[in-house]
Order: structure tokens, then C-alpha cells, then sequence
């Protein structure tokens, strides 16, 4: 039964995911009073923009919100409480302290929108000057600041963000990259991380198959000491992946899932009724293995918000899950990958099958163009297409289409057949997507 | 029956779609013999090149082929013969004059790839000199040359090849463009074309809703006389659209579509048995209508000729249809389409429904990006989206996309769920595509 004069909501924590939710609420019931509890002094913000500040591209952080705390509490009329940190859930009240005072709130539904952090070492992390752990926009600064004054940085990880960091530092200075898998970007296959690999080499000293096991120095960091080498240090920046909030939600007890996340169903309620998790605290459907993941992305975190948000406010909507959709790139060099890579595809156990092909990113003869190299993922049983990877120039274009029909669950023919316009200076007639599928045709027997 | 020495096929064009026909037949069937009559010099052309050609990005007209005669001679084995007209066509044979001598060639399976003509004006073409149709890559080298010598060049017509060569000249000389609708690109709504009319008229003379009544001149052309003015002119190129070439396949008793242009069924056969079509001489079925259509581009072109290839050569495969799927753009400004406008979809009997959104096509925080226009036309029946037209900064990915989604027959909820990444330097966490299906659902009532 909801009371005539409206619900009370609670939402914990200010990102992409929360405000989203808070925001759909308050179109869809005006009159409701939603509160959003917020940690830090920022709303709407979110840790991909990270890199472009450390560049410079984006001079200050608040930029980074797409909008600022007035913006919600004004035009949206959402009670929203910055420097609140959240202590306490109980059964219909939340215990807050907020600028210092403890204070309790009541809650008719709640919203758990408490994001990720960035997951240290094991060797642990922040214990020593000047070794920061990338996570939330709120270091974002002090990174910055001693960026600048240092200058033997080394970074330590090369998914996304140690990627997009190296990019961003390496302008101006050498710096150090260690991982330790066997290339950059842990989640692709072999075959497109070379092709990085190749290039990156180049502008950074990459290490791979390196393990850090200690940050050595006195007042503050000097060396990073591998199961290999040393390398000096005055910066080191840990970009070593990102791991769920989930420790209130957990004392509350919420269920979690297996991926360490918070547990949900389709309308992003979880294991208590009336209690719903968004974003990157929160597991997700996975539209190609159509089993429960964590993908912990901006863009599916804003539209968990979206949906969540209008089930709470009585508009029934189902989340059908994401792909862990990515676009980066390194200097000139575009990334992108939708949906599995081969050993992704074959831990799920799929019967996977793969091409790699090159080919040019436009009509051959518009001078200057590069190439693309285009990695297709399909199980052979189905011919169901699982996921595409491609490096080069021109990548976006093709991850968007993937995402697309991947998220329709589409065939290997469906990716030969689909009508990708030809137009001289952005796409050859046979678009790389055709060619991987007309060559998986060949690889699958089809024709 | 198939003979134990294989068949004879013959290709009547050498374009795109011939071109791949003749491949694939090979590919499959290497001991078959299979030749290609080509009138001009040109083989695997199409004429989407002739801007670049025009405009000096491209230099040579040979640079706009994808392979050379010697290429599909030589590596495919293919019988190439070039200045080849086939001036009629029986059973079982064909009747050529090949470098000015007359000779008969047998066949067991025919294919017309005879393309498409520049359609000329109803007040005649080519019949004053300095007037030229643009159509083929053949007559690319005198329009170049002409473009060069004079400076008052008038463009009439402002499809994608008018506005195309109205941005390669522009560059060099005022020039003026006559179109007879109240746009450019007259198969966009008006909502799109109003962005691309205002940015155009800058840099050329732009005059719409005017018709060409007469072209003034002695020796050459001198003046241009539309329905409301007259234009001095020493060069006039027309761009008046295209008109698939059937006479041949006619006179053979083919049969023609409603269109006019050749009948084909799912596998590309046309009424006589054995006889295939390809390319812009054929129609082919509208992916979105489900109707026969006529699609005169070359990225659907190559794939009707491998798909004819292939059944010919007995490996069975259908043609899916295509979705008219275009990108072109003018200066920086992109455009691009894919599916029906929002008049297009009423002709065809829909309930149609749009909606019109402009934002970033970026993060908003990273500088120097641009506004993106976007329209999406849906079927307020079945909520099925069966267009959609986008205008501005990163369109090609926005088109990608649509196709593959409009490929897969999708509704609305599709254009807002499909997982497309969030990569500040490319796309904003809100896709433009995603907020066009969000104001779509208000606009149906959906939520």
C-alpha cells in the first residue's frame, strides 16, 4: 500500500547509477521525498574520465559531473546530501553521518548505488607515500598534482585505465607499465593485445608476465620490486581493477551473488523486497551467456538507474542485461571489444570459434587511412555470433554495430547481411565486419 | 544437368555486383568459364568515387576501381572482356561487338549486372555541351578537366552525389545548386535536411524549389533557366538521380518490377530460369517495408553478386534485402540514414511516428565535440523502429548501429537497451540514440 502523501526513498550513493534512479523517481512521483546519500563532495560522476584529466583535456574535476549538486536539488528536486557517508542500514531507516553529526533517516524503499573502488594490492596499498590507487574522482587531484612533480612514474595494470592512464602520462614523460598476464588489456584475446602491445612498447616501458610483490622506501615510495626486476619510483599509480561496495548491503543482508556483487532479478529488486542495487555494486545479466555478471560500466549503471527507478515508482520495467560493451584507445589507436573474447566464450563454455582478419578501415584509395583488425567470436554449434574485438582505425563504428547485434542476438550471416553503408572515407565496401564474417562462413563450413 | 566440364556463365557488366558474381561462381566452381562483358574500360567500379575524384583526394580514375582487369583475369581466372557491349541476348547466347568486331558467345547461366545511368533531365542532357550527366566513372576525367577550366559551374540535383560534388568544387569556386524539392537530400525529412541546408547555403549558392526549364547557349551552355531564375553557367553538371539500366534484360523478356527495375526473387533468379540479376540493375526486398524495392548502392550490390555467385555454383543461399543504408557528409558535417524517413515510412502505410533530438555526440566535459541531430521514425502499431536519419559530429557509428538493429527488426525498447559503450572522447554516457528511443517512448505513451 502506498500512502497518499507518497513513498519515502533512500538512495546510497551519488554516481551514474543512484542519481539515475533518484531522477526517474522524482519524474515519475513528484510528490515522493527521495533522498540520495552521498560519500564524497561530487554527484554524477564517474571514473572513466579519470585519464582526461590527468591529461589535461579536462582541466578540473567538477567537469567530470555531468551535473552538479544544485542541478539535482533545484530542477530535480531530489534531497541530495553530499559528504554524507551512509554507517548503518537497518529495516526502514538509515543511520548517516553527515558533516560530521550522526543522524537517522527513514526509508520506505532503498536503493543501493555504492559503486566500486579501486582494488589494491595484495602487498596492500596507500601504505606508503605517494603510491595512489585509481578508483573515484575524488584522487583524482592528487594524482595530478604529483604526477606532475615526479617524474619516474610507474603504473601498475593495464586494463582500461592503466591503458588510458599510460596514454595520458606518457606525453610528457617515460613511464613504467607492469602486468602481469602475458599483454595489456586482460580481457582480450591474445591476438588484438599485440597489436597494441606492438604499438604501446613504443611510447611506454611495458612489462608483462611481471607480479609486483613490494613497494620499497623510507618516507615515501622509492623502487617497485617485481618477481623480476626493480624499477625507481617516485609515483605509482595501482590500476589494478575495481571491486564492488558491498559491505553495507552485506551487513543489511542483502544476498550477494557469486561474482561478489550484489544479487538481483530482473527488475533490480534484491533479496529483501523493496530493496534495489544499481550500478557497479550490483550483478547484471550478461546478454550473451545469459547468466549473472558483474559489469561494472557507466553506460548499463545509468540505465540500471533508469530502470530501477521507474519499477520503484510503479512503472514495471524488466533489465535485460548488458554486454560489456568498451571502447579506449592508446594515442591514435582505437579499441574495442562487445560481448566474449575466445577465452571468455570458452570459460563459459561455449564451442567457440574465432577469425582474425586486417583489412582496410575505408575505400583503398582515400589516402591515409589505416587498418582495422577485426576479431569475430562465434559458437559453432549455433553460429550465434559471441563477441567481437577490433584495433585500429575506425572502431567505433564497428562496436557500436556489434553491441547491436549482438544484444539481438545475432548469427554469422546476420553480421555478412547486415547493411553497413560503404561511403569512401569512412568505410570500405566490404566492411571488416562482412569480411570476418564471410570468413568464419568459410572456417564454419557454411559455404 | 550439370555437364562434367561445368557451365558456361555469362556476367553482362563488370561493376560491383558483376564483378563479385563472377568471383564467387569461381571461387566455388574454378573449372566453370565464366566471362564478363564490360562496355567501358573500368571494371569493379561504382561511382560513389567520383567526388574524391573530383574534388583532387583521389587522383587517378583508375585508383577507383578495387582491382584491375588484369587482377580478376589473371588471380580469379575470370574471361574479363572490357569494351565489350552486349547488344542482345537470346537463349543459351549472346551477341557482342568486342572492340568494334561483332561476335556471338554461348552461356548456361546469364546474370545482368548492367547497373545504373545518370538520369538525365526532361528537357534533355549532354545535347549542349558543358552539360554533363554524372552516372559513370567514365566520363569522371572531362567533368574534372571542364571543372578546372571554368568557373561558373552549376550542380542540379542534391541527392547524395549532388551535395557530394557540390562539397568538392565548393572548395575551389562558388558554385550553385538547383533542387527542385525544399531540401537537399529530398529522401531525408525536412528536420534533418534543415541542419544540412542552412550549413550548405555558406558555401554554395543553394536554390531549392526551382526547376530547370531550359538550358541557353550556342557553341556551349551559357545559362541555366529554372521556373524562377536564370543562372549564367559555363559548366552544368546534373545530378539528377540514377535509372537502372534494363533495355537488354527487357527486350531478352525478362520481367520488370513496379520499380523498373529487374524482378528477382529471394535467390536473385529473375522470371527466366537460370537468369539472375545483381546489383543496380535489380530490385531487391526493403528489409523494413518487406517489400520489393529498388536500392541502387554499391555495399548491397557486392553482396547480391555473391549471393547470385553462390547459387549458381549451387551453394544456396538467400538474399536477405537491404535497408538503403547511406552515409555521406558535407564539409565536417556527417549525415547518414538508415531505413525509412518519417514520409517514406507514411507512403509505405505506416502509422508512423518520430521524434527529433539534438545533443552531444560526446562526453560533454571533453572539448571541441560537436551536436548531433538525430530523428527516429517508429510504427506507433507495433513499436517496431523503421528509421533512422542523424545529422552532424559521429554519425557513421549512430548509423552503424541502426542498421544492425534495423537489420534485426527492432523495437524502440531495443534502441535504448542495446549496450553501446561509454568512451568520453567518442560518446556521451546517454547514447544520442538511446535519448531518441527514451523521447520516442514518451511520445507513445510507453512509460
Amino acid at each position: 500500500m502506498i500512502p497518499d502523501e507518497g513513498l519515502r526513498v533512500a538512495i546510497i550513493g551519488g554516481g551514474a547509477g543512484g542519481m539515475a534512479a533518484a531522477s526517474r523517481i522524482k519524474k515519475l512521483r513528484p510528490e515522493w521525498v527521495v533522498d540520495v546519500f552521498e560519500k564524497t563532495n561530487y554527484v554524477s560522476h564517474a571514473p572513466c574520465g579519470i585519464p582526461f584529466y590527468l591529461s589535461g583535456i579536462v582541466e578540473s574535476v567538477d567537469d567530470l559531473c555531468a551535473y552538479d549538486v544544485n542541478y539535482f536539488r533545484e530542477r530535480r528536486g531530489i534531497n541530495v546530501h553530499i559528504n554524507s557517508e551512509v554507517v548503518e542500514v537497518r529495516d526502514g531507516e538509515l543511520e548517516v553521518v553527515e558533516k560530521g553529526e550522526r543522524r537517522v533517516y527513514e526509508w520506505d524503499r532503498l536503493v543501493f548505488a555504492t559503486g566500486a573502488r579501486g582494488r589494491g594490492l595484495d602487498i596492500g596499498c596507500h601504505r606508503v607515500d605517494g603510491v595512489v590507487c585509481v578508483g573515484s574522482i575524488e584522487e583524482a587531484p592528487l594524482v595530478r598534482e604529483m604526477a606532475r612533480k615526479h617524474s619516474r612514474v610507474v603504473v601498475v595494470g593495464s586494463g582500461y585505465m592503466g591503458v588510458e592512464i599510460a596514454d595520458a602520462l606518457s606525453r610528457e614523460k617515460r613511464i613504467t607499465v607492469i602486468e602481469q598476464g602475458s599483454h595489456p588489456l586482460p580481457s582480450y584475446d591474445q591476438e588484438i593485445a599485440e597489436v597494441l602491445m606492438r604499438f604501446m612498447s613504443q611510447k611506454v616501458d611495458l612489462r608483462i608476465n611481471e607480479q609486483v610483490i613490494e613497494l620499497r622506501g623510507n618516507e615515501r615510495v622509492e623502487k617497485v620490486v617485481t618477481d623480476k626486476n626493480e624499477y625507481r619510483a617516485d609515483l605509482v599509480i595501482v590500476a589494478a581493477g575495481v571491486e564492488p561496495n558491498v559491505e553495507l548491503a552485506r551487513d543489511f543482508g542483502v544476498r550477494l551473488g557469486k561474482t561478489g556483487a550484489i544479487e538481483v532479478d530482473e527488475h533490480l529488486e534484491t533479496s529483501r523486497k523493496g530493496v534495489y542495487a544499481v550500478g557497479d555494486c550490483a550483478e547484471t545479466r550478461n546478454v550473451i551467456t545469459e547468466k549473472p555478471d558483474w559489469i561494472p560500466l557507466a553506460a548499463p549503471a545509468n540505465k540500471m538507474g533508469y530502470v530501477a527507478g521507474s519499477n520503484i515508482a510503479g512503472n514495471e520495467m524488466i533489465f535485460p542485461g548488458a554486454l560489456r560493451c568498451q571502447l579506449t584507445s592508446f594515442y591514435d589507436m582505437e579499441i574495442g571489444k562487445a560481448g566474449l573474447s575466445e577465452k571468455e566464450a570458452l570459460r563459459a563454455g561455449f564451442d567457440a570459434v574465432s577469425v582474425t582478419i586486417t583489412s582496410r578501415s575505408r575505400a583503398s584509395y582515400i589516402p591515409g587511412g589505416g587498418n582495422i583488425t577485426v576479431r569475430m567470436v562465434a559458437d559453432s554449434e549455433s553460429r550465434r555470433v559471441l563477441g567481437v574485438q577490433a584495433i585500429g582505425s575506425g572502431v567505433a563504428k564497428r562496436i557500436y554495430a556489434s553491441s547491436a547485434l549482438l544484444y539481438k542476438k545475432a548469427y554469422v550471416e546476420d553480421f555478412f547481411f547486415a547493411d553497413f553503408p560503404f561511403y569512401p572515407p569512412k568505410s570500405p565496401v566490404w566492411d571488416p565486419l562482412v569480411i570476418a564474417a564471410r570468413n568464419l562462413f568459410r572456417k564454419m563450413g557454411i559455404s
